[in-house]
């Protein structure tokens, strides 16, 4: 297996943009990667996308993704994992150039979600749970959320007002990135006294709804290291599954497909939890933000909000977490969450302007993962 | 790069299963795999399927279909790239193999199309068109390769009859293919007085709405020899793709995604068109097959059907091609169709009794399409 390095990343600023169509963002994303990357001749293309079908009528959309952005003919492949979508994209890419069949190799991300009214995006994204047997009973993504942030709190003894916190230094965090969303300060007040919108669950234990794309270019390291002088290698990937339906589960508090992710990225990197120096994680609700630093081994069963509180996870903190502004506050266009999350270990790594901490970390890891503890994605980036 | 090995292959019937639900055809298909590949530890999964989203109001269906099958936990990744995400699925599936992440693959394909009408179908079908300019113009697809086949015929002066002796002579292969959906012999007087779609395509130009589900497994071919007396190498693999929408085409008869795959899949496999023994090619309308035929380097520009009409690729022919039935009549449940062809390829190379054929052929190739010459992938087999 060759190593695989990332050698360039582009962003684009999370929001509603009614003005510009899917393939204009996204082009906009894969232009600052090239550039990053100093223009490498790109042979392949694999885009995290979880519902262009719906929010754009368009399937195939790889290809014209591609084409638009001036990549004409190469090989470019949409996948589609829920919510996890550009996690499952980075392990294609990483495959494509591991393997050798493709030296350069765009990795994307995108959703154009303002295209329909809210409503109409919940409908959407409420394909991704399981329709036979639950989403035509009337369960919504949100409801499931609540079910089990409501679970949580009965076994661990844990306030709703513990689990505000992540969404809190969210909101912290994201106000000195400049691609993020919702650039603003919130107080527990508000995030407690917000819209229910499935009691526990107010509307600002939820991401935002948003348009987003994100790239990044990958090639072998030996390539890399010619090209850049800071290289990232994609030092673990890990990928795993569980039931769709929430009816199939032995516990609904163990969402074993991120546990099990992480236990393959850990071992490829050779590493242990204690390793990771910085993360992004995965909080489309803030409950499921704090199950992903428990099942990633940051914090015991019970315990992740706990250790919010005291600061471990804060940008200055032992090991920060979602400097970005995580998904509540960054924002989550859903296929690109899982590219702006890697991207954004790659650029802290880097030592980047943008998403720079004070400790200059070597090892990173972001999480990804589709509906209610579904499908997960971990990826353990290196700074070489 | 691992030397990557086809050792199971699990087909079910393509037929409208209005009793059976996606995730039931798609067990079905993985089963016969496992059990024809000595039921291996499998590690990892890539799905190909176009449109669960629209017919059966499932996005993230690759987890929900591998718990089915009992593959629990294990990633499962779905891939859309239009009609042709079967074999894109199988690219994915590949280098999942030949990069040495995992050992043993399952690559799947499924469509469950009876679940709507067949109007409704005709709309899901047409979201792989490209919408902001074509589609919602009134372009379908039918409508595309209707202008595409009258400038064919216009430019090599090939009459219609002349086309339709691919559909013909798909009927009349898929009578002795347990698998295929329409397996009855049709008169080329009815090909051509069928339903008119758009002029001068007929129904019996077009491919069937059908539902099925097929499933191969992958290893290193290390492990193979291990396993089976029959494996069979994935010995080049090809993807390209073009820009979607028609009005972007510098000359519509150029399928040029078509001739990008076949070249890398040849200059990968070390052979030249001439090579190979046996194909499946990808005609959802008769037009796309003789395109297909010519870009593959199996007939020079405006030969296909020349050919065609005297024997050269029929079941005993010099080069036969769609010995399966084609997509005419084999059928064509679109993101599993691509999995079917490279499964039919495997199948006469091991001299399966299903499909086999009086030479003894050593070298296949199976090559998908998405919409009107966008995406398309060229998979070579070889028996080793």
């Amino acid at each position: 297996m060759r190593d695989v390095a990332i050698i360039g990343v582009g962003l684009t600023k999370i929001d509603l943009h009614f003005d510009k169509s899917i393939r204009e963002i996204f082009k906009e994303a894969v232009s600052k990667a090239l550039d990053d990357a100093f223009n490498p001749v790109i042979e392949s293309a694999y885009i995290g996308n979880m519902a262009a079908d719906e929010f754009n009528n368009q399937k195939n959309i790889s290809s014209l993704l591609i084409d638009f952005s001036g990549l004409n003919n190469i090989p470019a492949t949409r996948i589609e994992t829920g919510e996890s979508s550009g996690g499952s994209a980075l392990i294609a890419g990483f495959n494509d150039v591991a393997s050798g069949l493709h030296d350069f190799v765009l990795v994307g991300g995108v959703e154009k979600m303002s295209e329909v009214v809210s409503t109409e995006a919940e409908s959407i994204i409420s394909l991704g749970m399981f329709h036979e047997y639950e989403t035509i009973q009337g369960l919504s993504p949100e409801g499931a959320a609540a079910l089990i942030m409501r679970l949580y709190m009965h076994k661990y003894n844990v306030k709703d007002e513990d689990i505000a916190l992540l969404a809190q230094q969210d909101h912290k965090n994201a106000v000195s990135n400049p691609y993020a969303q919702l650039r603003f300060e919130v107080t527990l007040e508000s995030i407690l006294k917000a819209r229910s919108i499935a009691d526990p669950i107010t509307l600002m234990h939820c991401a935002p709804i948003g348009d987003g794309a994100a790239a990044l270019i990958l090639c072998p390291m030996e390539e890399a290291k010619k090209i850049t002088d800071t290289p990232i290698q994609i030092a673990g990937i890990g990928q795993a599954s569980d039931a769709l339906g929430l009816t199939q589960r032995d516990d609904l508090l163990d969402f074993k497909s991120i546990r099990l992710a992480a236990e393959k990225a850990y071992k490829m990197a050779k590493i242990k939890p204690e390793d990771v120096q910085v993360a992004e994680i995965f909080d489309s609700y803030t409950i499921y933000g704090l199950l992903a630093l428990e099942e990633l081994g940051f914090a015991q069963r019970g315990e992740a909000a706990a250790m919010l509180k005291n600061g471990f996870f804060s940008k200055n903190g032992v090991k920060p977490v979602n400097i970005s502004g995580g998904l509540k506050a960054r924002g989550h266009p859903i296929g690109a969450t899982g590219v702006y999350q890697t991207a954004e270990i790659a650029l802290t790594l880097r030592g980047d302007a943008q998403l720079k901490i004070d400790s200059t970390p070597e090892v990173g890891l972001a999480q990804t993962l589709s509906g209610a503890g579904v499908n997960s994605t971990v990826q353990i980036l290196r700074r070489v």
